[in-house]
């Protein structure tokens, strides 16, 4: 049987492990602690009244709440399934043989998994030794750039004097920030689309808005970048937004104080956990997003990550050269995060950590 | 700013218009009258309960339930955000340059679409004087087949014997059977799978199953050819199927009867509303699908969808060479038959109509 020369070359992406086993407790995929917002439920159900029809392939009114809350036109909005469509989306309008790719080795494992799918060739490029990204890296003229803001798995929040530096590098060339975590960071690049052209920014709701499940990303930028991604979108799958989707999405977008109340509860755990975990030697980045990312000397990464599966959490290791003693933990809830620490506290130390707790 | 080199080369594909206006009889996408399944709300509702959690990136009960429904192996079914992205992955998984795609030029038009999306190079011929597939023309050696089986939007079905032909010329190439309309046609491909490895059939949920707004595809075929379409599957969005469309599913598969049940009432539908045309004269192909594909000397298909629709009533006209002449009108509820009849009548003809119908 012949397969397109592609297929061969492919190194699909690794999920986050997704379990059967009930009882564990899981931090690898940076899910939300909180459910989705109240009232998508009952969109949904009227939703699933109508399924026989087909959705709007346009998804225009849930376009149109996107662009209000963000204060933008409907033109400079598209919805996708998953931000990770949405990026592919972007390889695909932006990127080709003779438009490659940059992006750093350690970063979010799909856009080098994106480029090997449509062939696009890339640079890619060390982190600096504090795992912090240079700008300058990113502003070599005729690339697309791909930058994860946050960046995963490490965290670290580019100020955005630095993202300014890069946008100007080549007003021709697109620049893709990836915000998936944006809310859970001080600052984030929305401000910047008015003044960038060539700024494209994705964001999706599975991690503040709480609706990993239901596949919904979405790109901000250029009223003529986002017709390119139209473009492809259209060429790629119309209706790629389902109906029950498009219902639970415009439900969250009307609940923002909702989001902006469970991602700074989301934050506070974080600075706490990050606390207790500094004061214990660990070493951790200052993470901007809804996880962790931790080591402590004298411990391998991956055994760390094995030991705690016996305890029954889950969190996620990456065999990348440079952050393998490293974690990422996502953080849950109060409750999962004092399971964690204790647990962590048990294979690691024999310090107390339950006494920072108190004091906050 | 520069985009990739495809981007001014796309005709992306267009919908069949999803209306705002209420009251409007749609026969335009063949969507079915059905709603989907007692059942499919409450696995929704259920699904809609967690959806802060990411969806199984296997679908695994659901393509379990598949395995089981067509008696194959849960290695054997792959499922995608409709069948259109199914499509998607199958002209990246088996063409490229080296590998051309070939398909009529009056067919299902997203694969030409596709094709170019993905710089796919095609080969593409002519219909028969009767609208019908000549299976040489699929027989070349070393080109991979698209083959909408019926072909859209002709309704007809070319008969297993020649799909097997099809099959057998080189059976080094991938042969796509689309059977998006299987479930209202006499014969589908199914009996084909095990003896045939090269055959990939594609199906979707928008139709006999009503899930059109949940966005479900699917493909069964080899286990080598499925393990293909996983690699590209993880290579683009790994959580391709949302996880309330993944609980819909699961529940319309156990309601094969009402699947079955509907089904067989489009088609006597489909069937009454044939008899009425041929007898006012109108010329229809033999539709195996769930739409008609008809004409009337005398009146042009642009002209007659445009007074349709001042009637209310919205059908499909494709300004195609060769059946530009022709109407796609999607098979609805016995009244709305009764309505397009009606209306259809008024503008082509002073002879009755209602008479048929009191004969059955």
């Amino acid at each position: 049987m012949e397969f397109a020369n592609r297929l061969e070359r492919l190194s699909p992406y690794v999920p986050g492990e997704q379990p059967k086993i009930e009882g564990l407790i899981k931090l690898n995929t940076n899910e939300n602690p909180f459910p989705p917002a109240p009232g998508v439920k009952e969109a949904v159900l009227q939703a699933a009244e109508n399924l026989q029809k087909y959705s709007d392939p346009e998804a225009a009114v849930l376009c149109q709440a996107l662009a209000e809350t963000f204060g933008l036109k409907k033109e400079e909005v598209i919805c996708g399934n998953g931000s990770d469509e949405i990026l592919a989306f972007a390889f695909l309008a932006f990127c080709d043989k003779d438009h490659p790719a940059v992006f750093p080795r350690v970063t979010y494992g799909f856009y080098e998994v994106l480029a090997n799918l449509f062939q696009v060739p890339t640079r890619r490029f060390e982190l600096q030794a504090d795992l912090s990204i240079d700008p300058a890296e990113c502003c070599q003229k005729g690339e697309t750039v791909f930058l994860a803001n946050p960046n995963a798995p490490t965290g670290i929040l580019m100020p955005l004097s630095s993202v300014e530096r890069i946008l100007k590098a080549d007003p021709d060339r697109v620049v893709v920030l990836d915000e998936a975590y944006a809310d859970f960071a001080p600052e984030n690049g929305r401000s910047l689309i008015e003044r960038y052209e060539n700024l494209l920014i994705v964001r999706t709701f599975s991690k503040s808005r709480s609706l990993a499940g239901g596949r919904l990303g979405f790109a901000l930028g250029n009223q003529k970048l986002i017709e390119g991604m139209r473009r492809i979108k259209d060429s790629f799958h119309p209706y790629n937004v389902n109906a029950m989707t498009q219902a639970a999405g415009i439900s969250v977008l009307k609940a923002e104080a909702y989001t902006k109340k469970t991602a700074d509860q989301v934050i506070k755990t974080r600075e706490r956990t990050k606390k207790v975990l500094k004061d214990q030697g660990f070493e951790l980045t200052d993470s901007a997003a809804n996880f962790l990312f931790l080591k402590k000397a004298g411990f391998e990464g991956k055994t760390l990550a094995e030991e705690l599966r016996k305890k029954k959490i889950l969190v996620r290791h990456f065999n990348t050269p440079g952050i393998e003693d490293y974690l990422r933990v996502s953080v849950g809830s109060e409750e999962e995060m004092d399971f964690f620490l204790k647990a962590i506290t048990e294979l690691t130390a024999t310090e107390k950590w339950e006494s920072e707790r108190e004091k906050e």
